[in-house]
């Protein structure tokens, strides 16, 4: 098993490889640096409706880049960056969901068999891709080092509707001292596309926006917040995920695993010019 | 008194010459076809954290364009198009709100004598743009008819925030015969930077947003909504002065008054290319 250090260090290729080949099943800290992505895969007859519901909905459905449709091997490229070479989004992501009707039916270790050629692949920013600025600026997220998944929560924070999609914001959650706040927001805020700063923080906002109980997340691994820090929420690329589990359609569609995103070849700071 | 057909053909420069001589203060009806903008100018030192509020909030607080710093007779061209010919943003709008530390403190015929040299404007884009393709296909609003301002009504549903920026959806409402919603979504869906589509409709969406009585609208008139039609809601460019004015910056500040946006020159043909 690999530590933190050795998964931070990863290169992307190597990171996918090991996914492949089912040696590695832990994303928050690999391949610090590079870009991480969720992803959804939907008939092309709701790609219309889907682009602009991340058209509208920018900070939980940042859209970074499309697959060719019936090809999860090409990965189009919206930036004219190249994001993923020799990679194939139908078997270097963990984890996959199989939905149908609105339930998830089955995990999958790929969807290859079930990428059929009218599908296409939408690529949403992950916030996993700051992380290793976090952890350089001295902010390493607990449940990286503790070999956990980031803790997720459905909210109550209505998302703009386009077509058939609509439903609410799923939020990560970071503990953070209460007075690194200012610095943590202006760390992240550089990640436009990878959900940027966080939209709310503290007890009584994560009440407001419907998180009840933050012992229990909504998807991923609780975590322990000491008492001199706060629950801090960034926009969440299960957004989509579940949106599309709310739209309920007839056709089955695919998506990661609730904290397993896949791993792009590009840099952040080729990404964001940082 | 000019007609609703003398209104609907008036030049925008027409327009601006009829309000800044007092002639013309409504504005729902005016120009049909060309964009109209609403606006917010404040302090150049917010101004990052503004147009970083309007990127994650796209839908009520569609950026269209700003204008120089210190000087509201040069309309910024973001879009490479000529906005605001021989216009002047701190006249050519009906009414003006003035704001301090969150209070509305008067409403004024221009704010030539506040616009400082450290002060900019944001234009933001208004719903008023697709009023004359409503018209067009058959879907005239009411209250243009009726020569009174669109219902105007703050929500439930958060906005991204940014910086010292946060806050609510302010929504404005049109009545729409229930078979008609896919139609008119269809038409307005075009205006992406003018709202685009609805976000919501029908009396329980009403409810679940937050408007308790429709017959009071925050801002603007009551309309009749009669009885084979709902209630449909847009995204609306007060957000950003509801924002503002959460914000309670010690600063004044100035926005236009909610319904009275300003009418530029470039048409809808020539921004969203239809």
């Amino acid at each position: 098993m690999l530590t933190i250090d050795q998964m931070r260090e990863l290169s992307p290729a190597e990171a996918r490889l090991l996914i492949r080949e089912g040696k590695l099943d832990q994303m928050g800290s690999v391949a610090d640096g590079y870009m991480q992505v969720n992803m959804v895969c939907l008939p092309e007859k709701y790609a219309d409706d889907f682009r602009e519901f991340c058209r509208r909905n920018p900070v939980p459905c940042p859209l970074v880049s499309e697959t060719a449709v019936g090809d999860p091997t090409v990965v189009l490229d919206v930036q004219k960056h190249k994001l993923l070479e020799n990679g194939n989004v139908a078997t270097d992501i963990p984890k996959y969901c199989v939905y149908h009707g609105g339930d998830l039916v089955s995990v999958e270790k790929n969807i290859v068999e079930q990428w059929k050629e009218n599908y296409v692949g939408f690529l949403i920013g992950c916030s996993f891709s700051f992380e290793g600025a976090l952890h350089k600026a001295g902010f390493p997220s607990r449940y990286r080092i503790k070999g956990t998944v980031v803790s997720m929560y459905k909210t109550n924070i209505k998302l703009c509707p386009s077509g058939v999609f609509k439903g609410y914001y799923v939020v990560s959650m970071r503990p953070i001292k209460a007075d690194k706040i200012e610095e943590v927001r202006k760390i992240t805020s550089k990640y436009g596309q990878c959900h940027g700063s966080p939209i709310a923080w503290g007890y009584e906002e994560a009440l407001e926006i419907g998180i009840k109980d933050i012992a229990k997340p909504d998807y991923g691994d609780p975590i322990e917040i000491l008492e001199d820090e706060i629950p801090v929420f960034w926009g969440c690329g299960v957004t989509p995920q579940y949106a599309l589990v709310e739209a309920n359609l007839p056709e089955e569609v695919y998506s990661h695993h609730p904290g397993f995103p896949l791993v792009l070849d590009i840099h952040e700071n080729d990404f964001f010019g940082l």
